[in-house]
């Protein structure tokens, strides 16, 4: 049976039948006083307060506890471009982890686009409705900036999952791995093997978090960034001035040789050969899914701490870690953006569940760890403030 | 206190508060299993069969139950242009009356623009998330034009319920009433006073319902539709070329003069001195809420049969007779379009359900009667069969 074929005895095709959400009155309307109330001649007033006073729309309204769940359907999971229809029902499962896990009422946007432009319009014009955009699955370099657009133009959270999510989960756990390696972190040597969205803002993010970037290589398919690569996007422009001080050059084999860390979120497979030659006491962490860049049996013999984005293996590397807990923060602060105080906020929330017992193999909570979102979002909320960008 | 404060003691405020909606998943997400079932890894095959072949959106993604209740704030209720925000509870309210009558999933999608090529392609850009698109509170003559555009450009429901809705219930009333009265509908002289977007719709529908057009009068605020006029939106000149055959000139008071019925949409005042005009054993519709064109006590010294849009008198008019179920009837038949024939069929299923009741106070069900959303959607679906347009 080939891979786009319905199986429909198989789980997965019986579970999605009709999809995997609802909506839900939260009001009662059973009554015509019901109905005078919850809708006309009563609701006038409700509107005619917000009209007024825009920012009512914040307590009368169910905009200040939604997201919306935004695609173009141009990066999905390891499935490339499939468009918006082949895309919902990630979005739809991104939209009931958020309800499960934050309590954020989640609505899947599927775009039947792919310009960078209409795209940034579409969603201006539909923020209003929300009171927070979730991209999601945008292929890069389009996703940046799309991203950065939208968190220009609009007064609400814009979080790309895949760069920051990712980003913020792998912070976690690296200050976990190194706290139980009794390292600090800025004394770490990281190779980010991946310069695409995730790759990028992993970098970003481990640097905020207290990385050396001097001490940090980024390698894409081409191999380390250097200021003298002349075949770089301007994402991978600014990284490549930012890291490698010393200007090395060469393959990922020559990045790891005496590397402390290896995050990989390339796709691509890394050879035992190089993971061999990184310093005693390492920390990889192969993100590709299903297929790791290195299998974590083999990393196991080289290095101290390994964890992967799959289920099946200790320390599973998975956004839903972050997304809800940030968002639930975002929303309940009313921030208008999402700092990167705000994201190392969540990073050690997250690192901070499972701190008082480390293991090599729980570096990170379980995705179902019922801790995770209510810490996440109270230090979100907490660094929105710090940071400035909250309105309650 | 004026009607734009927010009094937190008044009821209507109460049930604001947070909004009156929500999300829910309809799966279990609870475990390692579910998880990988609902989202990663399992989600991918659903995605790769959905990319292979798109009409399985609507078997395995919940697209085919849902709805965007779009509008940019325009034309709220009777409030005006109150923009997107002030709009929004509106909006809430009709998402959860589509629930709660039409089993339909329906999300609030207020725009930041009123630019109409903007809204078609905000609007065209969405259509992969929803299986249908309810315009409402879109200002008239822009909401014909939008409507008309996205009819032709999506293969989805595109239906503007402050036009259709509207049509389709006095159309059901007027059947009812020209029964009690033992009246064909071919043979009543009508006028409907008003001719912006839910005039024009009731015209059109009554016509299409069997009402004689060339019998038929329209006025706009400056007196009745006639070929002659020269001050005409192509709306209305269309309608001026199909009705008043006879080419009558004047005001309300000479178009009601021996007319048998009167449809009021306009939100003037019509005197009673011009109803009075009217033929014996007549009928009134005075459509404006909160206050009517004419008040039905008024109205009832002249005429045999009052409705309005109220709910404090007999006969009200509201469009949650329709929407509900001529939606879930449109879904449930996987409609590309909702032809003329499935409004009809809508209007008959309505005046049906009270057929071998009827009474002078009750020529229409009441909004909250449980038998009207399934045979309006039974009604509506095998119309959509019968029209062609149906997937299902």
């Amino acid at each position: 049976m080939s891979p786009s074929t319905v199986d429909p005895s198989d789980p997965v095709f019986q579970l999605h039948r009709g999809g995997k959400m609802a909506v839900a009155s939260t009001v009662p309307l059973t009554s015509r006083e019901d109905l005078s109330l919850a809708y006309t001649p009563g609701v006038a007033r409700v509107c005619e307060a917000i009209a007024a006073d825009p920012a009512l729309v914040d307590d009368y309204t169910w905009v200040s506890h939604t997201v919306a769940v935004v695609t173009d359907g141009s990066a999905v999971l390891g499935l490339g471009n499939i468009g918006p229809r082949g895309a919902m029902p990630v979005m739809e499962g991104k939209a009931v982890l958020f309800k499960q896990f934050g309590g954020v009422d989640a609505v899947p946007i599927c775009l039947d686009t792919q310009d960078v432009d209409e795209i940034v319009s579409v969603v201006t014009a539909l923020a209003p409705s929300f009171g927070g955009i979730n991209l999601e699955d945008i292929s890069a370099p389009r996703c940046f900036e799309i991203e950065r657009r939208l968190d220009e133009a609009l007064p609400i959270p814009v979080f790309h999952d895949d760069q920051h999510g990712t980003a913020i989960v792998v912070l976690a756990a690296l200050r976990n791995a190194a706290t139980l390696l009794d390292r600090k972190l800025g004394d770490l040597r990281v190779v980010v093997s991946g310069a695409g969205a995730a790759g990028i803002a992993v970098t970003k993010m481990l640097i905020a978090g207290g990385v050396n970037p001097a001490e940090t290589l980024v390698c894409d398919s081409r191999g380390i960034l250097h200021r003298d690569r002349a075949d770089l996007t301007s994402a991978k422009a600014e990284l490549a001035v930012v890291t490698n001080a010393a200007g090395r050059t060469g393959g990922i084999a020559e990045a790891l040789a005496g590397a402390d860390v290896l995050v990989g979120v390339s796709g691509g497979q890394i050879p035992e050969a190089a993971v061999a030659g990184m310093a005693p006491r390492g920390i990889v962490f192969a993100l590709a899914n299903p297929t790791p860049e290195v299998h974590p049996d083999v990393a196991a013999r080289h290095v101290a701490v390994v964890a992967t984005g799959r289920s099946d293996f200790p320390n599973q590397i998975n956004n839903v870690l972050a997304f809800p807990g940030v968002f639930r923060g975002a929303l309940d602060a009313r921030a208008t953006r999402i700092t990167d105080g705000m994201k190392v906020a969540a990073a050690d929330a997250i690192a901070g569940v499972v701190a008082d017992a480390l293991s090599a193999d729980a570096i990170v909570p379980s995705p179902l760890d019922p801790r995770v979102a209510p810490a996440v979002s109270a230090a979100v909320a907490e660094a929105a403030r710090r940071d400035g960008v909250a309105r309650a």
